[in-house]
């Protein structure tokens, strides 16, 4: 290949010189065949990338400004002042006596559809100003709660397994899809199974999505599984839909083999 | 410009030809000397802006969750259920009956901290749970407090002016950026004195910089400008103060192009 460059004003580069050119992001030179883009569309992609980015401020900002410091923090970290809780969660699984976790009425009905309906038609909870959240620690009530004023959580698996169940419960969908995010990219072939289970018991889409098509890329290895053989003991027809994705898979790679060999 | 096709293949083409190739952007044919990136850094950049854009989904999402339903909101679109507010605010320059706007301490408090000081320090508002906020319209204080809530407000530049005046005076600091960068996107000539007299007034620092970098552009306009009358008659030491700042514009353009000949 000749040609050379800028054509226009210089006339006397010598031929490799003319194969290359620079690039204005990385300052490296390349050929043609490596080419992006041109000088108009990288000044574009640079203004929109710098236009995200301001937007993306502004988005942090606004979070900073709408977090709700937690009335637990008030506690631990003792920011000073009165709280104006009106209202305590209490784990009652607790063993030992229960710590209540203070909290606004306001804030739980802004965030969780359960508890509005639980605090606004009168019920126990709404007179005796406690709420008893049953089947859980106090550790993960605590997180919860935090989670409603900050949108903020602190996760390991165990934790987001635990306050997935909490936001499915009392339909916290923000905090639902946050802990399902965390447990899909913790996803191993050796929690797929725990994972499948949990998913559906949850009712957790994306997880279950995810854990499904890792058990279905290891079928060869699935039934020597000890949490293999307890779901088919616990749940079979979990199973049952494990075999039936699989079998889907197949029809669906062959059909797609098939119409490549046409092609 | 002609050229065709990927020069590694081909090594037949013309001069012209060499000299161009296509943008992976646009598609367009474009000389060496319009060439903007190398093709790996074009992918990079693609990644970067689409990692962005999931961020900011990210971010709305959480805005969306911490964002708190107004009271107001409670109370015109009826969402029904009580709001559980233990304070209210009153515009008292109202003429007529003043209209109580009511409140969350908790969210006041978290969003002010005058608010904090006045509701903790028990002061007569705290005992009295009604705050007193004088010169302001009832709009105004509707819209402050829907802020405290939302992070939103619909401005136009009385708003705009009304709620900086809220910000500065109970410290909110996001929604007086808010507002500052609003009247900031509106300035013109004709507003420039105004809003510098405005900005020094309420120590709004962007918009004072603005301003004055507006007028000291203008000064050949200035004097006869009624406003800047006004401003010698009622605040002489703001004047001395844009004359100032023409002058050390003068002596940095002057030393700049002194500069620039010197070179």
């Amino acid at each position: 290949m000749r040609g050379h460059g800028q054509p226009e004003i210089s006339g006397s580069e010598s031929e490799e010189e003319s194969e290359t050119m620079r690039c204005i992001s990385c300052k490296v030179e390349y050929g043609r065949h490596e080419a992006g883009t041109c000088k108009e569309c990288y000044e574009e992609a640079s203004e929109t990338e710098e236009e995200l980015k301001r937007e993306i401020e502004d988005l942090k900002a606004k979070v900073a400004f709408l977090r709700f410091w937690s009335p637990l923090d008030q506690l631990s970290r003792s920011h000073g002042g009165p709280c104006y809780t009106d209202v305590v969660l209490v784990a009652s699984s607790q063993d030992g006596p229960a710590v209540p976790v203070p909290a606004h009425k306001a804030i739980l009905v802004s965030r969780s559809p359960v508890f509005k309906a639980m605090l606004e038609n009168e019920m126990e909870e709404s007179r005796s100003g406690a709420i008893k959240i049953s089947d859980i620690s106090y550790e993960a009530l605590r997180a919860f709660v935090n989670y409603l004023y900050t949108a903020e959580a602190c996760l390991d698996e165990q934790m987001a397994c635990d306050l997935l169940e909490l936001a499915e419960k009392y339909q916290v969908k923000h905090l639902k899809a946050y802990c399902e995010k965390f447990l899909v990219s913790k996803l191993i072939w050796d929690n797929s199974i725990i994972s499948y289970a949990f998913a559906h018991q949850h009712n957790a889409k994306h997880l279950l999505d995810a854990s499904l098509s890792l058990i279905t890329d290891n079928m060869d290895k699935l039934t020597k599984r000890e949490e293999y053989m307890e779901l088919v003991e616990k749940d079979p027809r979990l199973v049952v839909e494990i075999y039936e994705a699989y079998l889907s898979k197949q029809v669906n790679t062959a059909a797609h083999k098939d119409s490549s060999i046409k092609q």
